[in-house]
């Protein structure tokens, strides 16, 4: 991946941030539009490969749908989705605009919900081929483990954890002038971090294949539709997932109370 | 975080320290003043994120109060809240003062204290909104860890730990001029400073929780004041917290004797 | 082995990625025409090491190409074995041209299909000279390794492990651009994922060796006459592996649901 | 800490040095020195920090008079007590000169002995103002952990890790020239010597408390004079120092045959 | 060991390698070229010294010479015996030539055979002088280590290791461009391989004392003519070495099948 | 110390070695005397210390002569001790000069017999100070655990670890060009390492102790003598020394088998 592009990209960011606590829905539609990079006209999916990327991207509307319908108002909605591979490697995207106001936190229900969204294409992969998935999600997995980590490790945002930065406390506290010493994850910590981690986002894909299962039609309507035309946007877009229905489980993943502790677990 | 810019600030205090033992109650403010930056005329919080950061700072104002109420005269009090953002990316601050006195040690109700103060406003987002936490307690749970880690590693003041110096220990000792040598937090001490910082922080969130439900009035009138007005300070600050009342759950975690050693744990 | 050189053949690709996620078919072409470099005039295999060769190549092709006879349509087909050793060192290849057309995703049966190809070769030496198997397999080994760990601990194709990013974790998440941070693999996750890889690898290794065990006559015939005539392609090298038969190991491994948990294990 | 000042400080000084083994006498006195830095006019303890400083130095001198009587002849004495905080941020100190004749190795009585008296600021705390202790002490229990780390893994004065040289152990061994190798201590060696570090730190703060609490109208006459005058010496000093008892656990500890195993522990 | 000049040495080598699969019967020559050196005429051993080199060298000799005789024809044979000490620094040497035939693998029954003769001269020492054994096997020991470490580790060899590559494993797999990233052995991998290689190398001392033990008048014979000649080849050489005899365990090590797993241990 | 000055004098030495396998002898007294440097006339040892550091060069005498009155002639004799502290920091010495025929091995018996010597001082201090022993060990400890680590993890001269070579191990094997590559000692082989290195090295000073109370009048005789004329040489010192009985302890220690495993341990 091109570091500076990246880079580049991100520091035309109308919003500045020092932490990721802050701006996380504008570099997350960033890090998308990134990973998109330019459309590319001289490569075109074919064949299998482009109904998978047409269902995985369908997979990630449908769910980010369904969280927003259950979030309280003005969550950002999907606006558009293409499987147009673009110069910088991806194969397809799904655009979800900043707000209208500003954000500057996230909060709990919401990176919950980010989280069943990220994975809601291997979801939609693992049900509508049964079980064929493809390395497609590389990226998906990546961005979800380091939300993960860092609601875990960072926020304190995992009742098991408890109010712990961990890179404070694995780096030895922060030097005189208040930055955080370098250091490197260490002691059993680190071990309880990892089996939150890995509990949350198998919880988050568990809850994105309940998500897809609940919208079998307009999952494979949408994919299907998109496979057809590359694009789908609009008010064509919009009724597509005006259907989207949210299952219980959803509900309870994203609304729960603070993160529980697991029951012993590894 | 931009270190050069904290460096300077730091450097502009009237204190000069050489270990973080003196000097904690003014790189306290520079580190809030630092990470608040100058005022940004340029954004504004808006609805619930407003509304949240209010209730934040008012959280770190009332525990804060409660605490100082405790301790013995010269506790430094708060003097202003807002909830401007500045340029440095804070959404809100609470400041406090330097202490009338040059302060050079902190005493070991002082600092559980303000480990109590520093998560505040973590837990007035857990009681006020009912679990439904932000990201915006990512700085205050940095400096919580790093106080606790102190604390337990290198002041001294946990009995299971004892007068043990964790980074001289792990980095072999010091060389021959006295100075520490570098080395890398190591060996079973990490483990057993990890579960002593782990359950003193969890203490202090519990013992911050017990403070803001005590004061459930002051809380929302005072968060809801200064969303509406985005500073409060003088008189009027002092109005409202004049009524703040310590739990008897605060008193026995400040005034409790030296941190006592946990019962098995982890 | 010299980097800048294989590097260089690979950016002669006109395949671009930016993950491993895509382009596998190609890079897999590469490395193996990397890996044998130009023909070596100088230098001729001699006696029982032509021979082991001769037999280790026509294992790759007998196993891949049951591979092939498994998965859908479009998999690309062995077109030619030669044992001239080449100035790169490789004492041997086999050529699996790219597919028609652009392939940009691998799913998880093609995979674990590939995973069984790179251990055909020492799977045919240890059929065929009843274990005194050679040196050989290393660079099959370490692809092999290669893989079957990006599977488990980056694509999220192992239910033990589920989708989680180890090197994003052990990392301690990405950094505010997105960039996953430098970080080496630690903490119980590692032990987990080795196990799972060490188990895949060994079953991938089994199931090569049914597959060999399933066609004694064209791998021994196959082998002879590669042994002799130095190089086999086209219709001749086709004529051989027509007949190959895929043992029903080979089926329940490959199209397998995603990778089981282990039972227990180490 | 100013690193090079301390260096340049160390430089001066007539004990040529090469191994901590030698002149730790004298490296005790300049670390003092260096620490409490040039008189610094500018600032002045005030209140309850004052008042600490003052008892926390005269427990240092208590017990530094206390473990004298005990040893053979010949040890240095507390000759200055100072309260008026330097520019090197240092708030008081004990002085205690060179031997009268030149110094080069330490005998593990004396070693305990030092122990002891580097806590006995802590532990005057501790009695005098019931468990309000100040992160004070953090300078102390670094030299303390120093000194108890070197005795353990480096002089063999522990019966538990014996004649072993934990560094050179963990550097896999010295290279040919006789220098020890560039290593991090590790292995379960580590974890030993951390245990018997601990427990001797621990021993020597409870005997340092006993020392204490057997001379409580020396320490707070003492300590009330030094608060009011500052500076305390010569005959004066003496007069308040002469009174001084040692309590038999003072001598078990510092008498007591090579350093004890540990029963179990940890 | 002068590194440098040992490259050069191997540069001129006529066998261009790239993996250490290929040419480790010319590299083993060179090696051991190598760290003979060029014969140093000012340095003669004396006494007991040169007793027992030359008994060591005679049992690398004896051990190499009963393992080809177990091996498929075509294996070198040893050609000549030194003990006349070298600049490079070694007191003495075993000559064994390249084969007539290029070599590019190594079969598992040739690399156990290596191990053995490898550990030939410590048994020697160990039997003759009744386990007043010298340092003198110090670069025996690591090159058997090595050989061992690669066999278990990077060839596939151990069964209960299977067909995986350590260092791929432990460095996160490979780049991009197919090239093992830097890492280092880690994880409980890191465990297994010890175990397997320390009981490997300990079965192959085992296996060499057998032989030596077999072979006593032969060894005796050969090491006091050594020891009296200072150098020993030709017919000479052969009139001795026709002689060996392979105990029934060599032959039971070698042609074993792929190293069975170890039951338990450790 | 300087290293510099130390390689500078190990070059002028006549011995080349390129492992430490050679010269031992050489470097050893090296060694001695590097850290003894050249005689410093403006510092003299005084009172206590002036005698024990001459009983602890006694000691190292008393036992050098037992162990070579056990072991095979030829062995190196003590000529000279001295108790003036030289510019190099070392406060006294026990000179041994090298054998008259060159010597490139070590035997076992006196690898284990230095290990004793080595430990002699301390032994010394011991005894005649009923445990007041002095920091003055610390090289001693430092290159008896050299010795004891490198006859364990390098020589393969201890039967728990066996052939092993735990740096080539740790670091991966060696690469190419037979060179070991960089490592750091690693999994668990480093605690079966350190587990025997710590129980021969207490093993060695229980037998130190044995030999040192089997000359009471010797050590205490040629301690004081040393102590008065601070040199000790020639007919004098042999006229004390030839009397030194060797307990039964040191012959077992030393002649005895290759090290035995240990029952259990730790």
């Amino acid at each position: 991946m091109d570091r500076q592009a990246m880079i580049d990209l991100i520091n035309l960011s109308p919003c500045i941030s020092f932490t990721l606590g802050f701006c996380l829905e504008t570099s997350f539609i960033l890090v998308n539009l990134l990973y998109k990079g330019i459309e590319k006209k001289t490569a075109k999916l074919q064949g299998s490969e482009k109904a998978v990327v047409a269902r995985h991207e369908a997979g990630h509307a449908v769910v980010s749908t369904a969280v927003a319908n259950l979030l309280p108002g003005g969550q950002p909605r999907v606006e558009k989705l293409s499987i147009l591979p673009r110069s910088g490697g991806a194969l397809g995207f799904t655009y979800i605009p900043p707000t209208n106001e500003d954000r500057y936190l996230l909060f709990i229900d919401e990176l919950r919900g980010r989280l069943v969204t990220l994975l809601g294409g291997r979801a939609a992969e693992e049900v509508l081929y049964s079980g064929r998935v493809s390395t497609g999600a590389l990226d998906d997995i990546r961005r979800a483990t380091d939300m993960a980590y860092k609601a875990v490790a960072e926020y304190g945002l995992n009742q098991t954890i408890g109010p712990v930065s961990l890179a404070t406390l694995s780096g030895g506290g922060m030097d005189e002038s208040g930055v955080a010493l370098w250091g490197r994850d260490q002691g059993h910590l680190v071990d309880l971090v990892q089996i939150e981690v890995k509990a949350l986002l198998q919880s988050a894909l568990d809850v994105a294949l309940s998500v897809v299962r609940a919208n079998p039609t307009i999952l494979e309507g949408l994919g299907a539709h998109l496979e057809e035309k590359e694009k789908v946007e609009g008010e064509e877009l919009q009724e597509w997932l005006k259907l989207v229905v949210a299952p219980k489980e959803l509900a309870i993943f994203v609304r729960g109370k603070p993160l529980l502790p697991l029951q012993a677990g590894l």
